[in-house]
């Protein structure tokens, strides 16, 4: 029986699930706190763009979009390391061309998203609407218009909260006995920087690639953007010696970047400015058990599981989420009770894994980086799947190319590791690796998985 | 100088913190839910008594109520062991007579705790007055007047939650950017259930006991009132063969009852009936990183870091985090953001240590104690402390007896695990004990520390 549903939040998720749930003749009402950004525009100074792969795009394809978005991609075939002083180093991604993550500017992806959702009959979105609260047992939102301030309550059957990581519906939900619940931050903020196009457009980095200033304690990003400037990103601490604290003016930011970051610097005109005008962001895990309460109200995306962004997983990790939950919402033959339960119990523990591995990729990209037996292991793993795949595959190839569960992943990852310890011991060059030790290791460790 | 603090509860913790701050000048005003339970009586059914301890008695101390609350309470020398069937077991919890926890009345406590604040001036305790919402930026709280229904905001310098674990204080909190929170809830409930007085308010179980009827995967206990009466409660799952959900009718729950607990469920009048009516509680153990906002807003008790009730030590633990607090505002010199940052970095790992514990006795007491050896170790580890007292100190004993803190009995607890496991591997009996070996393990381990 089709149902009335309000989802809180028209970015990407809310979006895309919107889409999903019309399609199958529900009647869709998408609350948003923004003005629409296709009139509003860009906000400056906050995730400009954001990293797609494999799971993005097939959660996009079943909405039409995957030829539309990829058209706005900028394809990166490895990471461009920056070192404080010396040559660039490349590492490459994947163990062929074909491997690749896509950068896409978030404005565009949810630009394209919100027009699908609004061509599709049935849905409805609403802009400048704040969500103020939900009300569980009732199944009402509470919303102020933005612009006139008035609030009022909207019903449905069941309330899906896609608000983000500072989820309104998640807090309401955490009232509710047995929701169990968290939000952890870590003792980081980020700043965005644009590093604007050369003359004529030209970009001023190699277009292909993420870039990463890793500096061990922290570091600089950036990705390319489609008019030649790269969204760069500093990912620094809080507090300490080197901090967002100590650099709170311009002389100590302009001799801070120039010190660490010179071949940024240089390209960012009025970089202390900007750097003390922008805001500093937070970061968090999120994590909530059970995602629903029975079929009255649910979160979704960043509000359900929201990850730190050093793998480049969070929205691709939600719209997979969206494709996973419509499926099961959709076996469920409409008891979305039951579908919510099969989707937490075959979820969640893909959602716990990829929050733990891209914890553990913030390491790895400002520090693990520009260690040698780093690049040694990830040009063996390379080499190794190359040789054996599908038998062997890269934790990081399963992530981004390929659609390996994450607590899969996260667990042969773990074996990878082994194997690369021990293969990697006593070589300095993938050129002395010894093939036979590596197949035999493969063969033991791997005979019994797929 | 003098603030104005608003205190968000009036319960145990509220009482007393307002007590101690009003001792310092500071005006404080107390905002309640409930009616005033000195006129209202106890609700029946949740939460009717507790075990004070050491910390606790320490704690109300300075407040002048030690005697007052110590001539309420009912000594409990020991756990009382009820299994299906065969003779009782009995556990002594101290070394020696005079290491006991006390039974106290929840609603007496709070009685003689109200009572106490309002005598002191400077302290306004305003009842029937629910916590709507905290402006952390405004230093305003929203509350709402249970009987009129009307709203209103009232300001302070400071505002405290200590609402319990619930706290909306909290909830307002966890919207600020970088404030870490986690609820977690076990996938346990509880159900209060009195066993009356026998006639002329006969005891009808040992009085000075803690009484458990370990089930393995569940289990009843029963702490003694004033009055002759036990105040049973069920630790049972929500869901599953033997559950909440699948007692859940008269015939059901009077077979279950005789089975199981056959002692207590003769002298429970309309067992059935009264549990099909009272409540089921849900349990979490409750996290926040930082405590407090600045000088804005802080949570402390249940608010700031609850945990399950199975160590006895919610509000023992409460009322020793309001002394340290406040010891910490004191020597901040008027700087109570530095206080209450100080009291962040001394206690946390503390009120960590004692949730993890919390947990952990949870298994000890519904299933562990019905173990021979865990028996012998028992009885091993008192004996060890009372011969090598204070180098050997029981877990148990460092945190009912003493006031070490949490973390440090967490620590010491693992060590004495290790020395009583190596000691009671080949002997059956206290008797058999090698004092030798024990000696020479508590040189080993323990020479390094106090």
């Amino acid at each position: 029986m089709p149902r009335k549903v309000i989802i809180v939040g028209a970015g990407p998720v809310g979006s895309l699930l919107g889409i999903f749930l019309a399609e199958r003749g529900n009647t869709v009402e998408i609350y948003e706190r923004r003005p629409d950004p296709r009139l509003a525009g860009d906000r400056e100074g906050r995730s400009i763009n954001l990293a797609l792969s494999r799971r993005g795009f097939d959660a996009l394809e079943p909405a039409g979009l995957k030829e539309e978005i990829m058209a706005l991609a900028t394809p990166m075939k490895g990471r461009v390391i920056h070192p404080v002083s010396g040559a660039l180093g490349f590492q490459p991604y994947g163990k062929d061309d074909s491997e690749v993550i896509y950068a896409v500017s978030r404005g565009e992806l949810n630009r394209a998203l919100l027009t699908a959702a609004e061509a599709r009959p049935g849905v409805t979105i609403h802009f400048d609407q704040r969500c103020m609260d939900v009300d569980v047992k009732a199944k009402h939102a509470v919303f102020r218009n933005e612009v006139t301030g008035i609030s009022y309550h909207a019903e449905a059957d069941t309330i899906f909260g896609a608000d983000g990581s500072g989820s309104v519906v998640r807090l309401a939900m955490s009232r509710v006995p047995r929701i169990s619940s968290s939000q952890q931050y870590i003792e980081y903020g980020y700043k965005e920087l644009t590093i604007p196009a050369g003359p004529h457009g030209k970009f001023q980095f190699e277009k292909n690639a993420l870039h990463i200033w890793p500096r061990g304690g922290y570091m600089l990003i950036a990705l390319p953007n489609l008019d030649g400037s790269f969204t760069g990103t500093l990912f620094f601490p809080f507090e300490g010696e080197e901090s967002f604290d100590t650099l709170s003016h311009h002389l100590a930011v302009d001799q801070f970047f120039d010190k660490v970051f010179s071949d940024a610097a240089r390209l960012i005109p009025d970089l202390a400015h900007r750097f003390l005008a922008n805001p500093t962001g937070a970061l968090a895990t999120i994590a909530v058990t059970p995602w629903n309460i029975d079929d009255s109200v649910a979160v979704i995306g960043d509000a359900a599981h929201g990850i730190v962004p050093f793998l480049g997983q969070g929205l691709n990790c939600a719209l997979e989420s969206v494709v996973l939950l419509v499926e099961l919402l959709d076996r469920s033959q409409g008891d979305w009770s039951n579908g919510f339960k099969a989707f937490n119990q075959s979820r969640k523990a893909d959602t716990d894994a990829v929050a733990e591995m891209a914890l553990d990729n913030f390491v790895e990209m400002r520090d693990r980086v520009a260690d040698a037996k780093f690049l040694l292991k990830k040009q063996v793993e390379l080499q190794l799947e190359k040789r054996f795949y599908p038998r062997f595959i890269g934790r990081y190839a399963m992530i981004q190319f390929h659609r390996t569960p994450y607590g899969q992943a996260l667990e042969r990852g773990k074996i990878n590791e082994k194997i690369l310890s021990d293969l990697c011991k006593e070589i300095d060059s993938p050129s002395d690796l010894d093939w036979k030790s590596a197949e035999i290791l493969i063969d033991k460790y791997f005979s019994k998985l797929g």
